[in-house]
């Protein structure tokens, strides 16, 4: 489990002969020791994929020279997009809800048992009435209220609350509002939502009551980067739970939360692990 | 498993007090000994329904002199829609098929290993490809050309073939052509169709091919009631299968196959144990 | 949803004819209204089990004076073990606890957002770790220190905090000491255990260590009454996650945590809600 | 989907770093394009594994000078364990059976329809009974009853059966005798077998009824690659279905049909795609 804490390469660009070759004999040369290497290539879109985990306890330089010659030798002349990480660093992630408390219960947990490797220093609500559940975790809360009519100032606050706290990744946890394209262009795939269907299906409003109106014998939830494009975001995990005729809406309602929180937590996971990539509205996850 | 073989009576209507008390003293009172109740109320649309297994080997009467007496002195005075099986009688089973062979092989070898409690006296098609494989079961192959332009001719021997064998329930195990509310309408929630996808998500053509573009991590299929609606009718039975950014279409079709055989085989096995209830575009399923 | 509260009836007894008339009619005649009625016959054990839920307000006597005429005229003379309960009542619950707090965030939580229908008076733990998370909830901790040496007397001090706290029912939310025979017999069918493994699979200690050696595809949880016999009692929900060769053994536990959380809720939420039966070493759960 | 055939490498060796590059550089240099490569190290037993697919369209030599190349510039100088296959060839399957019928439908089913890349030259049974359903599909059938007493024998006919008919494969589709290590010797990880319980959860004989006396709420089926200890050896792949009290013996076996099936068709459908690398009585599956 412990072991040096690895670094962590994200590449991607088009595909062509070599590539696989090119970034591992860089590493090899410079002393990093792969641990888990995976490798995608979209053969309709031509596009390759990457991610690999090393062990950097050998290299011939510091993380940023690795990195520095990397981009230099390997990135530019194959015209990749790349990013370097290091998993010992936790991103700071804020956390928006609105009424319902059970999703932010169960990410607050994980973070605290280290499940989730990430700071939260802030929990953003346009209702009250989570704050004693972000401050029995430790965690500040903030009010700022957001109705159609005043969403320009509110996001302007929240943009400044995240910010100011230094945020790179922002998890609607059941955030009843909608966020405008000025925001979440902001957070480039940095917005993860959870919505309550297993999309397509019952996009909008009120999921589960569309879903208990046509009969179906599953309910689902998906949990996606969110883009302008409401519910139209790449989505980056979908799970599901049966229901049968005996179950009404309040019952729809209280199996689709375990799904909610699992596959909400599921998502930040496999993101703050580096293990998603996103491209014309779909992900790669490197699972 | 073996044991007296069992009647099976189905009943619904609009819900009132004493309900269960009336059918099952009635019951009682006339020597039968119930196996299983079931027993739903739908407090929204106030339907009462009930399924319930009987052993008749004490009844005061055979099972026609049962129904009689049952119809007089119970359904009637509560208006009770109703239908008396017995669970030894076989229903005769149409099998619609295309050129996709998997759900045939599957249904046709649950038949003969008398998972399946039917008699399947023939199997029609738009295509002569499958016609071995009814064969090799050694069951009559009707081709039966249907085009867009042909369709009123191609119904028409449908039909003719249908009651000539005196079918009670169509199967449409991947058969690619719509049927016309003329045809459908004669056997109202007793053809059951399967669908490659998890409805509503994916209704219509190539769902397999829409799954992808959207990138979903999860594919389904549902089995449904045929409507006039087309992927509109009530649904028996879904499930889904995990699938990744790896699954070409290719491989989303070879995974939803599984999926495919086994819910079409799941709702037709409901639908022979007299399991399923339809109303208002919605099943009740006592499984 | 919201509608009258109902009282649930729980029955079972040796089958013979007559016995859901018999308890149905005796409904219907006091004013009763079946809002769900479950029934079972386990054919090789003769026994006979019922669930009802019915909506009292048309009753022509308080639920004292309806259990004390249906005791009298249709318990007695067939010889039915049965219970009344009030849905409005909350049942007093103590969880057990030892360091891993997963569980214990997960049912506390549900518990406040009303989806778990009980009062917890009291957490005990072998350790203090989680004393913070108890008091973050506004519940009592008692701190009672456990090992095999001082078991007799640890044991009496549990059975003193949850007698003077009149706990009905005991939730072992992973707490890592067996107990005693003398224990558990007070709480017959009243101590609910999770063990981290898909029993009878992968019994005793360390299970998901078990689980990796064994190079499984799958992991499970399992939750069940506790009896004297470890890990034998009757099982009422089990859950599975996939898992692969990437995953060692700290990836099993993270994803098992996932199945533990999910599985005991279930477990408990079945319990508080009337719906499981236990007999011979398994259950009836109407779910 | 279809494209130019690949060839499928697979490599094992004790880790050291250096590996990808080595054979990525090699494969680059020589003119292959990596379609996809898994790759994966056994950090406690020091094992890395690799799996390649490439094009080979571009190689400077056919498939014969380029295996020979690597042996001896990468595979000998790193003591790697390795084969190169064409995904063309079709390996040569043999199908054990007794007298269930399932999953010989289901795996004849998917050969026929191109699912599963082989070819199946012959059926060997212990009973006649299923002599119709190969003859069906017009695979040839070999009767050869097999006996406690006469096992020798019986397995020295089957060897000879095997070998004339050149099978590479062989898979125990409910076959209910056990054979000798001097027979599964012969074919180290290349006899498959379907086991109908969650192993090592109710190993040996019965296991729907071990299942149904412990009262569990999921059964499972398991595929594995046989050794000379019944039921221990190498996980292929694993599924569930969920039970319920309602759910006799005869019913646990009719929903496992479905899971047998299923996991016996994936976990060979692994092993023609050469997905599957077995070591330390595990497996490696790269899915």
């Amino acid at each position: 489990m412990p072991g040096p804490s690895p670094l962590i390469l994200l590449v991607h660009c088009a595909d062509r002969p070599g590539l696989v070759a090119a970034v591992t004999s860089f590493l090899a040369r410079r002393g990093g020791n792969i641990l888990h290497l995976d490798q995608h290539v979209d053969l309709e879109a031509n596009v390759f994929f990457m991610r690999l985990e090393f062990d950097p306890s050998g290299l011939d330089s510091d993380a940023d020279g690795f990195a520095e010659a990397f981009g230099k030798e390997i990135a530019k002349p194959h015209a990749m997009t790349w990013r370097l990480y290091d998993r010992r660093e936790r991103p700071r992630l804020a956390i928006l809800v609105s009424k319902y408390g059970h999703c932010l219960y169960d990410l607050l947990a994980r973070v605290r048992g280290g499940e989730l490797r990430a700071e939260v220093p802030v929990v953003i609500s346009n209702h009250s009435d989570l704050e004693p559940v972000a401050r029995g975790f430790g965690v500040r809360f903030a009010h700022i209220p957001n109705t159609p009519a005043t969403r320009a100032e509110a996001e302007a606050r929240m943009l400044a609350e995240l910010e100011g706290e230094g945020v790179r990744t922002v998890v609607l946890a059941r955030y009843m509002q909608v966020l405008s394209a000025g925001f979440t262009d902001r957070y480039p795939q940095r917005v993860i939502n959870i919505h309550h269907s297993f999309l397509p299906a019952f996009a909008g409003g009120r999921p589960y009551h569309q879903a208990h109106a046509r009969g179906v014998k599953l309910i689902g939830a998906t949990s996606h980067y969110v883009t302008p494009d409401l519910d139209q975001g790449p989505i980056i995990e979908q799970d599901i739970a049966r229901v049968t005729h005996r179950d009404a809406v309040a019952d729809l309602i209280r199996k689709g939360r375990d799904l909610e929180r699992v596959v909400l937590a599921r998502a930040v996971w496999l993101h703050l692990e580096r293990r998603v990539l996103a491209y014309h509205n779909k992900t790669v996850v490197f699972a």
